[in-house]
């Protein structure tokens, strides 16, 4: 069971849910879990196609309009629909919602990478029928989205009908009732070309105003005796007609190929008939054979064992299995908030990458880490010109969300605000180097990127009385913002700064020449040297000395606390029932941005000033937002509070699965799910990458009997395995590691395992 | 000239600006000072014709709404279009800007509340006449715009044709370029009847949202020996026709009836007809008298006189003129921020009411200032409404910028944020009661409002270490938004919580039976009194021992210094070109509010820190707010700086009439108008309404001969006469008066005049 989600009931209320839940995609192309079919016309669907990073732009409309507010807003567009596939029954139209469902299943396989529904239909006039949909975006051929459907006859069937449909006239969904979800103008893109090939036909969008296309070649497939077969060419779509007699049997298999303008170049179309031809000799099962083959070599690095609790197992697995189906793997696109899962947040791309996703590919697919760096570069001159229109006179101010590298937040205070996303951004790039020690990327991407945040830093902050402060910023917690000093913003800074001086350093160490050529095109002085490495050790970390940990800011410890204790449950989370400037004015958090600046750097802070500053936080921590869970669970492990590392794990594991925040169906929450990751591995495993090698404090939950799990560093796999009161490590590439398992230094060789008392 | 403004120049980049300044109104209705006969195709004119508080509503929309920002904007509405006439010399269009012009001016006369255009013109074709255009918005009968035109032929001439156009086809003005400026849809209101009586017409506009009616009712003279007829009535206009034979001078008249259903009910238009017929006794000649009535009663309470500078003289008048023009004189309508000059702002009402204007009004047309507090306690009920919706178990918020009481802002930061607003509304109920002792009026008004308000407080702040505290709101310093303690909030909020206090005990010693039924109508405790108390003794108000000043707020003097010496020229206002996140994280102002402080609330702090903050700040603010120069001249006086009181007057009192914030054409900025008699009566007579009296601090700058005015005190006269060395004292109304001059008591009897050294 831990190895499939399924859904064999037919709840009305979960079919929005269930239609996030049920999405595939490859990172590249994405398509909701709708039905082939559709609904009846009076339940709503979000139905949808996307493409990582295709998107259109609206205007942003402002209240009041200040000097460099974003004038226009990026959008994730819902593209050419090619699911559509109706089937009737001796003129009785198949629908889950008419006649009887003998018997019905759904299932997601998320070792195979395919998902299909079985359904044993009784029609209204008696008509009796076993369909079987299955579909599949491939992880081989990104562009390639197929569907397969059997029809079994079992009463006695005249005719069936199958209607394929290509249809280009869609539109974005709009839900005006929730703020968290976008609102704007739903149609983005129109048809601008519909075409009939030999054995293909396609239909061809434009946006409204980004100008992007994006193409769909469809191949349909009939096996059956004898058909009667129609196509029809429509002003935006294609619709094709099958009509046979079953007799037996019958399989319709469809595929559809999605190009665009943004990797396929002005030839999209061309290169979509191309990639059918190619692909013309694979069957279906085929296709199916080469998707297990893929996944296998992915679970095989990124899988995670829970012995003792078969919900977490699937909820780690599913939370996976859909960063891998979102992640972007080209230098174009990035991972967004809500994958390709939905149109929630837009499909922009925040800090949730950096900070919760990122860790996730860059222990276990490091490869996958690399271009999700190189996408955040390949922004870093949006990011310079967004500074210089803000007010900078230098530095790189990273957008708070963005698909390519406009700020498309409309709320400044809680968008543009959150100057922390660069040094977030500044902390990957550094994570990435110390878990692969890749000096090129390093000397290439790394340092200029260091450079240009630390630069940043310089211009925004400022020193007085010796200690450099940073006003007027918001951190992550969003129920406090436009603050001075934030401890969170101010520690990754100070980690920024001290990074672009010891960047420069190893590249110098490693290619001298390099280095200069490097200081010359960035004309980095000495001077700013200094500059960076002195403002890194001036740093202001406020910390209130009679409660013994860091304030969240400089004011935050005077501000009266919320009674959330005595908020009524249906006021959460309170930024759908408050206004912001009361929630301001209390020590509430939405997450609790300390608590992660602890976790993210924790030889900051000694030991008693993290435990205080959790429990301190943890009692005014609402965490409304998706990203609090785990960090909790995280520190809560550290510190040895065992109960509380586990519920908070329990509330990230199967957040989605189980609804619980209410939402999934905009989309999946992305980076909750790498946050359980992160808790089980940086949080259960207690795992942290040092400049000195990986170090563990390793301590499983007593509800399970053990947790397994690999991580990839500087090239080599090694797996971990926490057991009872024992762990084991082997190093299953590579010919030897060090690492540190709580204070003792390992050394692993070959294929030998380690076992240590936890 | 000081009784006049005059333009004999036509200089075209100067129209909209004098549009502006030649603006006539009552306080309900006001008009452009436009063209009668417009401009030519190409040119942009700001044609309007506003009743205050005639509104439409607009969505405001948000790149990202959150809980409880305001959904809907009010907006003042241009209405029905009264004064176009043009005129046809031998087929030839008159106009200022064909043939030529061989003399013209353009008068508004302060004195006598009329203005005039004389144009002496030579078509292209060479004919030539003198044309006098006259006009005067009634301060006898609110609704009447009334307008003449004298026509003299200097050579001969076979026809001319008089049109004259009554248009309901009108929308707003809309200037994408200026985000200070209203944007949103132009159209705010539609035709619903055009007709025509026996010897008037009429036309009805229905605003499309707000369903509120204004009807204008036209009359039209002829003074000709023979002339041909015509009217015409068109789909959204009412167009007349005269056509003669200009023998000898003719004489048009038009008389123009406004009123809306706020005023005068659903039978608006009866109501302008039977205006029409009670007026239709009074020629135009008749009307100047009745005009000149008025003004010499309300210059008589209201004029100042400064001696040794025309220039001056002829500002302040134009500020007391422009300020009676524009102040509502009912109890629905207040005084907009741009009067009835203009669309800017949206003709909303800020707290420019309570602390720049309402003084003026307070100390020299007590009546009118009633009116306002009037206005302000009628939206009470809408302001406690506000507060719950906020988030308050209590009080009342009052909007920062309002018509009839909703919130209209639309970026809280900067809006409802300003929370002051609340305490700003009960101070001047205070003022009221200190220079009228009205008892009555605080037993039936006052004291509510002051309750309400001092719940919000209550609900707002919170002790903490025996100091009570207000987080997260933004003072009147727009430079830095939602701070800690900022002192002008937290000290004007400690006078509203006293004053609670204190005002119920006033009841309670006039009228015990009404202290019984307030406190019982209200649900007024004895621990609330008490809470009041004690927040109100214990309000926290933020210093720096080191610089011996008030700070801004909690964090304000930590933060960077912004180098306004270096910023280039074009770089202010600061607003239109540096993000807000820029400016709030500078010591930088666009106006000093902890100054503004110490001259409301002089006794909250001494001298010496009075002196230290009114240096530091003046260092740190641009000015870029209009409401800035008044209050640092008031100051500079009191503290004796005489060389920078007399340059801030200088800079408010003809800030408008040379157009040096660039932005007249909008409308005029009515709080610096304020603001110039605040400077002259507060600043340079140091006049301060105390408990115990009037008090005053004379000083003359040493440029002027003399200063003279009059102020109203519980209902006396006093006439001010400051000379080079001495200050003269009457006592023109009343038996007997004391006041303080310096530290000295002195007592007026009867008409006699005490002189005193300065």
């Amino acid at each position: 069971m831990s190895w499939v989600i399924s859904d064999n009931r037919l709840n009305k209320d979960q079919l929005l849910v269930n239609e996030s839940l049920f999405s595939q995609g490859n990172g590249y192309l994405g398509v909701r879990g709708n039905f082939e079919e559709g609904y009846t016309d009076n339940m709503t669907s979000i139905r949808g196609t996307y493409l990582n990073a295709f998107h259109d732009e609206t205007a942003i409309e402002y209240g009041e309009k200040l000097h460099a507010f974003p004038e226009t807003q990026q959008k994730l567009v819902n593209v050419i629909d090619s699911q559509t596939i109706t089937i009737d029954i001796d003129q009785e139209r198949f629908s889950m919602f008419e006649g009887k469902i003998l018997s019905s299943s759904r299932t997601l396989y998320l070792d195979k990478g395919y998902s299909e529904r079985l359904i044993h239909w009784l029609s209204p006039n008696g008509k009796e029928v076993k369909l079987c949909f299955r579909r599949l975006i491939s992880f081989v051929t990104k562009e390639l989205f197929a569907q397969s459907i059997h029809i079994e006859p079992i009463s006695s069937i005249d005719e069936v009908v199958i209607t394929s449909t290509l249809n280009g006239d869609v539109s974005n969904f709009v839900d005006p009732s929730d703020p968290r979800v976008a609102s704007g103008h739903a149609k983005r893109l129109h048809v601008v070309d519909v075409d009939q090939q030999e054995d293909t036909h396609s239909v061809i969008n434009e946006t409204y105003e980004t100008k992007l296309r994006v193409s769909c070649v469809t191949r349909t497939e009939m096996k059956a005796e004898n058909y009667n077969y129609h196509i029809e060419k429509m002003e935006s779509s294609v619709n094709e007609t099958y009509r046979f007699n079953p007799d037996q049997t019958v399989q319709f298999t469809k595929y559809n190929v999605y190009t665009d303008t943004y990797r396929h170049g002005e030839n999209l179309k061309e290169c979509g008939l191309k990639l059918q031809e190619q692909l013309s000799s694979d069957s279906f099962e085929e296709l199916l054979t080469k998707q297990k083959h893929y996944l296998d070599a992915f679970w095989n690095k990124s899988d995670i064992q829970i012995t003792g609790d078969n919900e977490l197992q699937q909820g780690i697995r599913f939370n996976l299995y859909q960063l891998l189906q979102s992640v972007g793997k080209d230098s174009v696109s990035n991972i967004s908030a809500k994958g390709l899962s939905g149109e929630g947040y837009e499909g922009h791309y925040f800090w949730d990458t950096e900070i919760y996703m990122f860790p996730v590919f860059l222990m276990t697919q490091p490869d996958i880490a690399k271009q999700l760096l190189l996408h955040r570069f390949s922004i870093l001159d949006a990011a310079k010109d967004r500074a210089k229109e803000v007010g900078h006179k230098k530095g790189a101010l990273f957008p708070w969300r963005t698909i390519t590298g406009t700020e498309c937040s409309g709320f400044f205070p809680a968008g543009t605000a959150q100057y922390h996303i660069s040094a977030d951004i500044a902390y990957s790039f550094v994570q990435y180097y110390l878990a692969t020690k890749d000096k090129t990327f390093l000397k290439e991407y790394g340092a200029e990127l260091l450079v240009e945040t630390a630069r940043l830093w310089i211009d925004t902050g400022h020193e007085k009385d010796g200690q450099f402060r940073i006003d007027d910023v918001t951190g992550p917690d969003e129920y406090t913002c436009i603050v001075n000093n934030n401890y969170y913003t101010n520690v990754m800074a100070k980690n920024n700064l001290q990074w672009a001086v010891r960047a420069l350093e190893i590249v110098k160490g490693y290619d001298a020449d390099a280095y200069k050529q490097l200081l010359n095109r960035l004309s980095v002085t000495q001077v700013e040297l200094a500059e960076w490495t002195r403002a890194g050790e001036r740093m202001f970390l406020p910390y209130d000395e009679k409660l013994g940990i860091h304030a969240q800011d400089d004011t935050f410890l005077n501000k009266d606390i919320w009674n959330i204790e005595d908020t009524p449950k249906e006021k959460f989370p309170l930024l759908l029932h408050y206004h912001p400037l009361t929630l301001y004015r209390y020590q509430v958090c939405k997450q609790a941005d300390t608590v992660l600046g602890h976790f993210l750097l924790e030889d900051e802070a000694d030991i008693e000033t993290i435990r205080q500053s959790y429990d301190y936080y943890e009692k005014v921590t609402t965490h409304d937002s998706s990203l609090s869970y785990c960090v909790f669970s995280i520190m809560a492990a550290k510190l040895g509070y065992d109960e509380k590392a586990y519920h908070y794990f329990n509330e990230t594991a199967r957040l989605d699965l189980d609804n619980t925040h209410k939402n999934t169906k905009d989309g999946l929450h992305m980076a909750n799910m790498g946050g359980t990751w992160l808790a089980l591995v940086y949080g259960f495993a207690g795992l942290r990458v040092k400049e000195e090698g990986l170090a563990f404090q390793p301590k499983l939950p007593e509800e399970w009997s053990s947790l397994q799990f690999r991580v990839q560093y500087e090239g080599k796999t090694l797996s971990v395995n926490l057991m009872k009161d024992t762990v084991k490590y082997a190093l299953i590439e590579g010919d030897e590691l060090s690492l540190i398992h709580l204070n003792e230094s390992v050394t692993l060789t070959g294929n030998k395992t380690v076992e240590k008392k936890m």
